[in-house]
């Protein structure tokens, strides 16, 4: 029944993914995609209450099994609604160790909840995306990155190469189906987010922190260019933030 | 007299500088700089007669004397008045040649139009940006680069040495203004623009060339983003671009 | 009852493991690892004809139980000798396809062959580079590369994302474990191998391929180096290769 | 008369410069360049004494002039030998201000005394590489690099604008004169270098500077490769260098 677009947030808690569907259901429906409804049905209920259109459904990002569950459920419910935007914003996988100390299991998790889950996320977005037709603007797959996602510190080893690996993706994916009409982009979030979870964390400086507000207004941006004036690549980060 | 901030954009012809231009002017201010009036003269007069506040100085980019002579013009008439934005947008010293046939006056003239004239116009705007208070926006300095930016392609020495020169400025800049309170950007312009000059040049595709009035959304979207979340570098291309 | 120090190369077929495994044997003791005894088996045979000593033990480096299964033979038959050098260069996990036709196994098999297999075969040379004294240089652990660790081309997400998250490892070893004494390192190889299996393929100019032997040398050299002056990452590529 | 091939390392001190002069001295005549003979008169007394071959002409490699008057004097010394190797090392033009003390002098010296002096160096040497036969190795030509080549940090505009601008020299030159023969590198130095000059500075670890020895294998090395196997850019660093 919808007419308005659809967009799809992948990993939603209260604080980016959250920001980001905010956002997005201005102007779309959303479904929000997070493994405990806790961390959605907040932001869900919001948005829902304010007059626009959110449903959330409990996926695990890092188990095709769920993702393909989640899929099904929205490729019935938006059967006949073009999905406009697809937004990857796994947190998934962050495990901070010296490298002997990482079990296997460990070490992997950080590619299955970023490139796995990403893999999954963009088979399953992809060919809505491009069948989608009388959108506003051109249909976008967005993934998040970090600093992991260009440098592997020391004790990163199983996030970094999570993200190095979602990096890969992202731009494979963005010269196959640019030319095909998705805009494929990347953010690369270098610092801490303002978020409840980062709360008590306290800086020298005021403002250390990322807004997942603004995030999501960049997110927005990339979604709303133009296919002759596409972004692919963004750093964000906080005006103190060293680099 | 005027109580709007205002904002200086160097580098100004019928393409991206006088998109930009267009775009800030609806909120600021605008002195435009170019080496040749008939460049910037159509936009300001566009600016003015739609109400909005332009003026335009001859001033070549790669001559210190000649920015200075700019920026003398520009701290007597906006004396009282706070910079919001800077944009150096310089398109000279574009030589494509063999290495050996270069000579050293053509080699130089690509870092003259792009470092050293970056140095100049930032050497005059930061003290500015600086001291500006009472702004809708953190204040900011952008930088256009190219393909060359971040590529050394054969031929391409003496463009590519100055692109690759400016953009270490803006990353030294960054890092020491951004604790300050100044945004400093660098956007990669990966393609030919849409513009008079490129009208004869065809591509296989439609909107296969960057559209200016878009590269300026993306100048206003970093120009309006809060000091918790910077942009630092974002890469615009047409969908259809091979990178 | 070997009183030289041995070395680990990991991925010997024909072609740039076996060049990498004759160089290094021409100092240690070699030890070769490759899923296909007739991979090794020329090699191994070849070093011991020519007075030196190799052994090959057959080794899947994507499955964690066969490579833990290696290195029992390994510590077991090495117990009093010093590791002065581990090479990893899976060449495994290359899939290339459409993004829409790959399977998850398809996709997967990039990570396993080449982070997976990285990651199990760091976490079992670390702790004897760690501990071998009495070596001619500092212990050294290289991974391979490709083209394929820095760009995301379309149609390779699969190797790409595997080839990355390598070099997110490389990265994050290096941090960690130069300061400990152990010399980490990446090679990434642009272009085509002159090996058994590339012969038939022609290039417009002679010397088109890469030289395993010359590969070796390279590595032999990051080997020898000194504490004080030690590369992390070198690209190879022949003097026609486009980049 | 010299039946021997030359070499030409420009930017010699008691360093890194007269360490690569004594390397490639066992191979070749050496030609040093640099503006203080008291910088270029010992390593030339020690060659010569120990029965190599070795000149040095004082030459400011940030002027133009005095580069030309430098390769008149060689071109006839050496008009029937081949150049075998090219090595511009200038550490000239490093300033450390914050960015708005720099006079525009200052900030140009970075470029200077690096891209500019890089420029004349290997529009003199090219055309001498590339007639170069009978050598035992392809012709190379070495930049060197700094961690300021591929970062631009708060305070090192100067220094990093003129290294970024020699690493885009070198990059367009790999790819123009790699397919005609001639090898081009680029060696990123990433920490501080153990010579006379800082002697004086300590660490806290031992080893923690930079052989200038050490450095000088490394550019053999990347002389001494075939052309199907070039390497073109190498960082180096100590073992305990934060990177």
């Amino acid at each position: 029944m919808a007419s308005k677009p659809f967009a799809i947030i992948a990993g939603v808690g209260p604080g980016t993914g959250a920001s980001i569907a905010r956002k997005f259901a201005k102007a779309y429906s959303v479904v929000v995609l997070a493994r405990n409804p806790d961390n959605f049905n907040p932001v869900v209920d919001e948005i829902n209450a304010a007059g626009g259109q959110a449903t959330g459904i409990s996926t695990d990002l890092s188990d095709t099994n769920s993702i393909n569950s989640a899929f099904e459920k929205i490729t019935q419910q938006y059967a006949n609604t073009p999905l406009a935007a697809a937004v990857f914003n796994s947190g998934g996988g962050f495990v901070r160790k010296p490298f002997l100390e990482l079990t296997e299991e460990e070490f992997v998790s950080g590619y299955n909840s970023q490139a796995k889950g990403g893999f999954n996320f963009a088979q399953r977005t992809l060919p809505l995306l491009q069948k989608a037709s009388g959108l506003p603007h051109p249909p976008t797959l967005i993934f998040t990155g970090a600093t992991a996602s260009v440098k592997g510190s020391a004790t990163f080893s199983s996030f970094a190469s999570g993200k190095f690996a979602l990096r890969a993706l992202a731009q494979s994916l963005a010269r196959e189906f640019g030319p095909k009409g998705v805009h494929v982009s990347h953010v690369i979030i270098d610092g801490v987010i303002d978020i409840p979870r980062t709360k008590a964390w306290t800086f020298e400086h005021e403002d250390a922190k990322l807004d997942p507000e603004a995030i999501a207004e960049s997110y927005w941006h990339l979604h709303a260019q133009p296919r002759t004036t596409w972004g692919f690549e963004l750093d964000l980060r906080p005006y103190v933030e060293k680099w």
